[in-house]
């Protein structure tokens, strides 16, 4: 056949004439995969592809397999149909051809021939996914849109190129209560049964690796047996083990099996129980050792703790581990294989073993002992999505390379959070390419807890290990594309495109809301109820996402209501409805404070959400059949602890009122309020009119009683409006004051009255100014100037570098940071800036505050810098590491920038009254910067949990 | 007729045959009071008494009448039946005498002749008294006891001394909502009815003086016209205007009589208007100069305010004084006396003006001003019943003598107090007894608001100014005697013994509970919850209070509950449910907060007590068709600001419990909670059993769910047991912990663990010593020692004075403080001292903490310095002023210690290891110390109001 340019192409088409190959010498899990794929087809085309048998007819045909493990391919190979030569002895590797006439009496093929075991999948997969057929089909039971005359030409052939990271994968961890009690519910246990639905995921999701469930599991010992492990091997699912569990044995194993009896001995010692434990771990890499795995080392304490508890030495520590490692590798050598290099092993840096590995000035760390030559180190992030050390230059060549454990849940320290998937793709992109960049390429494992309701950062996480450069890259908008790309794989088959369109929105604005605080940190005094309209902004995102969502849900077919809730509805509802309630939780207890009436109502609504809490969760846990019954069972509303131990909720506050009317006068976004009352009245003066961008403020007129009052307006200044100026209050008025700027010709001030009929009249000044301004130019007001970084004005590179624009990113939406990521400029002469210019009103000092990504240093020294200038003034270089005599892991610091997702460094700087610059200079590597806020000495800018409002600046707008 | 011990008597029967004289020549408020007096016996008898016509037959007559204005005392004189020298020319006094045949066909009489007017009206009303009439019998409808046979014989004659105190009256102030509303219901305003019934009130108190009303009410205009003052004059009542309104003339009058075209002119300003000020003020010498009046002098600010703002000099302010002054002592001998001696006149120091008399260093005030010669100086307290300066040695001579302006009712700083009457007599004892040390004789005017609820505290000050050898003295327990005979006198005639005497200890209760915090000030956070169980000892006299009188109120006859309402019910109870509301609020504010499902429970009881509170006060607004109507309208509750503005009632706080079960182990006095989970339990060590005293310990186990969970002790120490080991919490268990300390023979620790069945275990350690302990000496546990003041050890007086015990007195229940009053010892060598004598657990520092009473230093220097000294060293002495650079009565410690009722005096001491010693010296007059704690270095006492409770001592137990 032609396509329509006219070229001869050839065509396989999936209709009832479909067949599949079948050979027994195919890996078992191959085989297994392709009758995966053969019902996906059914899926889209309504048709069961047939078995194809060497000799009969075939109109189209399936032909896949493994080099050197199939018959078809050789002959294909030898008769020059294709080339296994682009394939063989690669990693994970599959070629994808549609070709005419393969064999006698067929007329069309697809050959999939991979280069191995998983190569192979991944190419039975390719053929799922050109179809439309998601991932996820299994996972979330997203079925695929059913088409008619379907069809694949010549112009998908494909060789696929080796992944990126040679291991990627997941942990399942921190599964109970919802793991767990999903798997018993629809395996009875964490079994075989359980992991094959496990492994299929992770493999149509690209990945290769798997560190199992652990709490109370035993991977090796529940299948039941080894049933578990071997159908893994079956799959081509290389087995690990979590951070401190070495030898393929489990952690809970040894609790099972140690006793004064035990042939392990009793003692989870080293030292005291040496030959039990050397016993234990011979008996597991006996065990395991057939199957293909990478091999845990180390050793830490049970239940994820320190080895030798906190009085122990640095010494004490490494000598322990260095004995361990030794002995490990002398039992694989004497188990697994003599040649320990053919040996994958790996040994992860997780919490204190960092240190172990840098040591200090006096004890030399393990790194470049021969014991670790080619044993993948793993890195860690800071358990909430930043990474902590990451390769230096020295270290770069370790033979074994580099890996990086990641979490997207945690239960642990700063804080926990296992319930809906947090993940903000930006983060993971910025994160993860960086890492990548430094030499990160050999594991990557995310802790997925439970794995539901992470689909999305999982999706991204294992692509991105896949195939860093479609995914990765230096422009965040990269996760734009990514999240398009998944919405459409998602609900291409359930909604139409501006429904789609509603949902890659309702991806964002969730994920986005996480970014800024996750659901167990969320409390009442997170974001401030008033100041800068940041809860308003955060209810107003709260809503629309509870508001389309269900708006959405309802255009949705029965059979698909499996995977809109879990994939979309249920998370983004569940993060929506939990702020919302928090911010009513913050309002009520400020309205109750403040003796407004109005907190009554607020709790109720509060009450609400608490409700719809439990009811999302029930929602998500009934879809289906109870498909996904168990995932929503975490504890994740008011954390006090780092877990959930002594959470609360929301308290409701209710108040009385006053016994007469009373009147609050309160700007929308302000705390502070007039009551209009002789002794109580606090005149206020309203200056932000002074902006040129503001023409209008809101003010309520609120009741601190049941009993209503009326109010009147008065003012004699022509130039203010009021969207009302009489009426009567019994809960809330809100009242638009407006200016027309264009009346104005030079700065004015005003007063106004607001009477309370029968109370008082409270005063208010009111200052505004023409809306014109100097160009580019921040323009301080309220005595403050905010700048978004990624706002400057300038940007000069060196050759080595420069600064460039994530967006999206970080708590405001973008940032800045430099590229390449890996140079370090701290030293250099030359470094990139950005300049910032603004106008300051008074000559003196102003608080400097840089927010920048909560990010932790890029190598084990405590330090991290970033440098600024003033003016044309000497550079100040200052350490984001406020304490550098502690290591930043185990720092305040770090609970503390964790929790609120911004790293703030201070410092005072001397402003001139009118124009002044400032420049920001590229430093560590790892730095990204969200926004300078500069603020008049003396000055206290109302508290907020983000900030106050961007400055204005001319020419901005335009933008 | 003869008595029981044989002696001859005379005695009147007051019987249907007792007459009255009447003689038109006697003052006419004489007659009227005669008249009031009849009613009174008719009350008490049955009986009206006739009018005795001369020379008509009578069996027993009651004469009475003023010396030289009756025709009969001038015959009883003439023939030497009675004794009029006793009584002529002196000030208040009366001649009460039962005699035979005084008149030609009268049997028996008695004859009351009184020195002049007020001494005949008090000489009568002396006559309902000895029948057992209260002085509240109009005013409370307090109802006297029927009587059978009532007779006097001559043991009740008497000649009265002349009052301790020559002008004895009270201020009518703050009279909206409540007095306003109460005059306006029943008279139609504040006018000559009102105040004739006001007059009574205070006639019979034995009062004599008055400042009328004058919010928005005239005296001189309203009666209407002169009545009001007319009728006083009539009555007796010494009239006279509040502190700032000049020449008996209102404040408010100039308000109503300025203008433009006013002969005033317009403005209260004695530069600007000079001409039309002095005319203002002359005009009101000329209206009121034929009545009996104290005319005020000065001059300041409207509506009570400063006279000359802020900005004025202190010599601006006393030159404008002196020319005020000056102008109306020339008014003053230009219309009502060319001899400016003869006519009563006062200034009052209140506020600000204090000042301007002494002035500072640079300036001469206006003491010792030749323009005040004869001015009585009224002083003030220090707006909540602490004398300011009193007079020095120096200043006693001043021949116009002193006042006192003494508050039990305030709307103003530092806080307002309007609502039930909230006076502790002792407090009143011991203030204005001192201020009559220090000579302050010639007026006591206290302000008492709406008098509504004031009668116990009212009656006594006036009782106190009347007779200061009867109700002063050195014994505070003078007050129990003072409210046993108030109780009597009230409640004699509607309940049995049993009965006033819980009525008295009910009074006592509740004036109790406001000594330690008034109405308007209690809020959430004044009592801890749980610290030392002061919540629950306010909690348990509340309940007793409310408990009680609710059983009284069963037992009171329709007729009485008029004054059963008025006098006890309302104003304890009122009290009580208050204080009550606001424990609560604290429980259920802290239970919330920490999660406890039982806040939802105290919300609930919350509410009731809110809704109480409206009740109680339409109970007492509706009883006795509406007597009462208006007196209860006062704002009361939650006070922000000094006054009702932006008031707020208790916040409920409803919680939502944890969705699994959860437990929580506290002690029932700490806030501080166990909770049995693996990362958030705090194991806690209970060390008070050490305390020889101690042999239990209550603590609760509380759950934090709607779930309930069983629970479980266990120990392995014989001697713990606990009132119970297991069971189910579904709100709270409350368990007894105790020990047999009979059994210990020395210290022993021992633990023992908290069970929440399915939750996790919480631990405890307990240290128990047995209970015997050296004799005499205070001993420390948990790292404090905290002593009341009245249990030193030894006291050691000089000769100029010694330390007294005050019982009933302050916070505690007891003080000490030195005698006499008026004594400054701490420019003497020998000082009076009391020792107390310690055991401390180690060597070290300690603070050391006095609690004194709120008392304000007697003179204007900023100095009243307490003394003490430990182990024999030298003597520290601390100026009780924490800030001398600024006027004690604007500095931030008064008002902190007004609303707090203590004053905290805080040093450090070392002490040694074992026995101690601590001195405590007589230093500054007015010193009065509660209580004195000590707590070791680096301790934290946990945070309450009343403090710890007091260290054991043996030997006290006994007592």
């Amino acid at each position: 056949m032609v396509n329509l340019m006219g070229v001869k192409v050839s065509k396989v088409s999936f209709d009832n004439r479909l067949m599949f190959t079948y050979e027994s010498k195919s890996f078992p899990g191959v085989n297994k995969v392709a009758a995966l794929v053969r019902q996906d087809l059914y899926l889209v085309t309504g048709f069961h592809a047939g078995e194809y048998t060497r000799g009969c007819k075939c109109k189209n045909l399936i032909i896949y397999g493994t080099v050197d493990k199939s018959d078809y391919l050789d002959e294909l190979e030898e008769r020059g149909l294709i080339d296994l030569e682009e394939v063989r002895g690669k990693w994970e590797v599959y070629s994808f051809q549609v070709i005419d006439k393969p064999l006698d009496g067929v007329e069309h093929a697809v050959v999939i021939a991979g280069s191995d075991k998983r190569g192979t999948i991944y190419g039975l997969f390719h053929l799922s996914e050109l179809l439309g057929v998601s991932p996820l089909v299994n996972w979330n039971h997203v079925l695929p849109k059913k088409k008619k005359n379907v069809f694949l030409t010549d112009e998908v052939n494909t060789v696929s190129k080796e992944p990126s990271v040679k291991y990627r994968g997941f942990f399942i961890n921190d599964e109970w209560p919802a793991f767990g009690n999903w798997a018993t519910e629809h395996f009875g246990g964490i079994n075989a049964k359980c992991y094959e639905r496990v492994f299929e995921l992770l493999l149509r999701l690209k990945g290769n690796y798997l560190w199992p469930a652990m709490w109370a599991s035993n991977f090796s010992m529940d299948g039941p047996g080894l049933e578990s492990a071997r159908l893994a091997d079956e799959y081509g699912v290389v087995m690990s083990t979590s951070h401190h569990e070495p030898c393929m044995r489990s952690g809970e194993e040894y609790r099972l099996l140690r006793g004064e009896n035990s042939i392990y001995g009793d003692a989870w010692d080293f030292r005291a129980n040496r030959d039990g434990i050397i016993r234990f771990w011979r008996d597991g890499l006996i065990r395991n050792k057939s199957f293909e795995n990478v091999i845990t080392l180390g050793m830490r304490g049970e239940r994820d703790s320190r080895i030798l508890g906190d009085d122990a030495s640095l010494k004490d520590n490494i000598e322990l581990i260095r004995d361990v490692l030794k002995t490990q590798n002398e039992l694989i050598k004497e188990t697994v294989d003599e040649d320990i290099k053919n040996v994958p092993r790996q040994i992860v840096l997780f919490s204190e073993v960092e240190e172990f590995f840098y040591g200090d000035e006096k004890t030399k760390g393990l790194m470049g002992d021969p014991l670790l030559d080619d044993v993948t180190l793993i890195l860690s992030d800071n358990n909430v999505g930043y990474t902590r050390t990451l390769p230096t230059k020295e270290m770069m060549d370790h033979p074994g390379g580099y890996g990086m454990y990641y979490h997207m849940d945690m239960h642990g320290g700063p804080y926990s959070f296992k319930w809906i998937g947090a993940t903000y793709l930006p983060r993971v992109w910025e994160q993860m390419t960086q890492a990548y960049e430094f030499g990160v390429r050999q594991i990557w494992v995310t802790n997925v807890g439970d794995i539901g309701t992470q689909e999305l950062g999982l999706s991204y996480f294992l692509d991105l290990a896949y195939d860093i450069d479609k995914w990765g890259g230096t422009d965040a908008g990269i996760t734009l594309e990514y999240v398009n790309e998944w919405a459409e794989r998602q609900f291409g088959g359930m909604l139409p495109l501006s429904g789609r369109n509603k949902a890659k929105k309702i991806l964002w604005d969730y994920t986005g809301l996480l970014e800024k605080r996750r659901h167990e940190i969320m409390n009442t005094w997170v974001y401030h109820p008033l100041h800068f309209g940041e809860a308003d902004r955060i209810l107003a995102v709260s809503d629309e996402i509870l508001k389309e969502s269900v708006a959405l849900k309802k255009r949705i077919a029965d059979e698909n209501l499996s995977a809109f809730i879990s994939l979309l509805y249920y998370p983004a509802c569940g993060t929506a409805n939990l702020m919302k309630m928090w911010i009513l939780a913050g309002r009520n207890e400020l309205f109750a404070y403040q003796n407004r009436i109005e907190a009554n109502d607020v709790a109720e609504d509060l009450d609400k959400c608490v409700k719809e809490d439990a009811h999302l969760i029930d929602e998500y846990e009934e879809v289906d059949g109870g498909f996904y019954k168990g995932f929503g069972r975490s504890e994740h509303v008011g954390f006090i602890n780092w877990n959930e131990e002594d959470n609360r909720y929301p308290i409701r506050h209710l108040v009385y009122g006053a016994n007469s009317p009373r009147m609050l006068v309160s700007r929308a976004d302000d705390e502070n309020y007039m009551t209009g009352l002789e002794w109580c009245d606090r005149p206020q003066t309203w200056s932000d009119m002074l902006r040129p961008d503001v023409d209008r403020i809101e003010f309520d007129l609120i009741s601190g009683s049941e009993i209503p009052y009326r109010y009147k307006i008065s003012t004699d200044c022509s130039w203010l409006e009021f969207s009302s100026a009489e009426g009567e209050v019994s809960k809330r008025e809100r009242i638009t004051l407006s200016v027309n700027k264009a009346l104005l010709s030079e700065k004015i001030t005003g007063t106004f009255l607001v009477e309370g009929i029968g109370i008082g009249s409270a005063h208010v000044t009111v200052e505004a100014a023409p809306a014109d301004a100097p160009e580019k130019l921040f323009i301080e007001n309220d005595g403050y100037i905010c700048m978004e970084a990624e706002h400057f004005l300038e940007s000069k590179d060196t050759k080595k570098g420069g600064f460039k624009v994530l967006s999206p990113y970080g708590r405001s939406g973008s940032a800045i940071k430099v590229f390449p990521v890996t140079t370090d400029f701290y030293r250099e002469k030359k470094r990139p800036e950005v300049t910032y210019r603004f106008l300051a009103d008074e000559d003196g000092e102003y608080d400097v505050i840089f927010d920048l990504a909560p990010t932790t240093p890029v190598t084990f020294k405590p330090e991290q810098y970033i440098g600024y200038a003033v003016n044309g003034g000497k550079i100040r270089i200052i350490n984001t590491v406020r304490n550098p005599d502690i290591q930043f892991f185990f720092s305040p610091q770090w609970r503390e920038e964790a929790r609120d997702s911004v790293k703030k460094v201070t410092d005072t700087v001397k402003l001139i009254k009118g124009e002044n610059e400032l420049r920001f200079y590229g430093m560590s590597p790892g730095i990204v910067l969200e926004r300078i806020l500069l603020v008049r000495k003396g000055i206290e800018i109302p508290k907020s949990y983000l900030g106050p409002k961007e400055s204005y600046i001319r020419g901005l707008e335009e933008e």
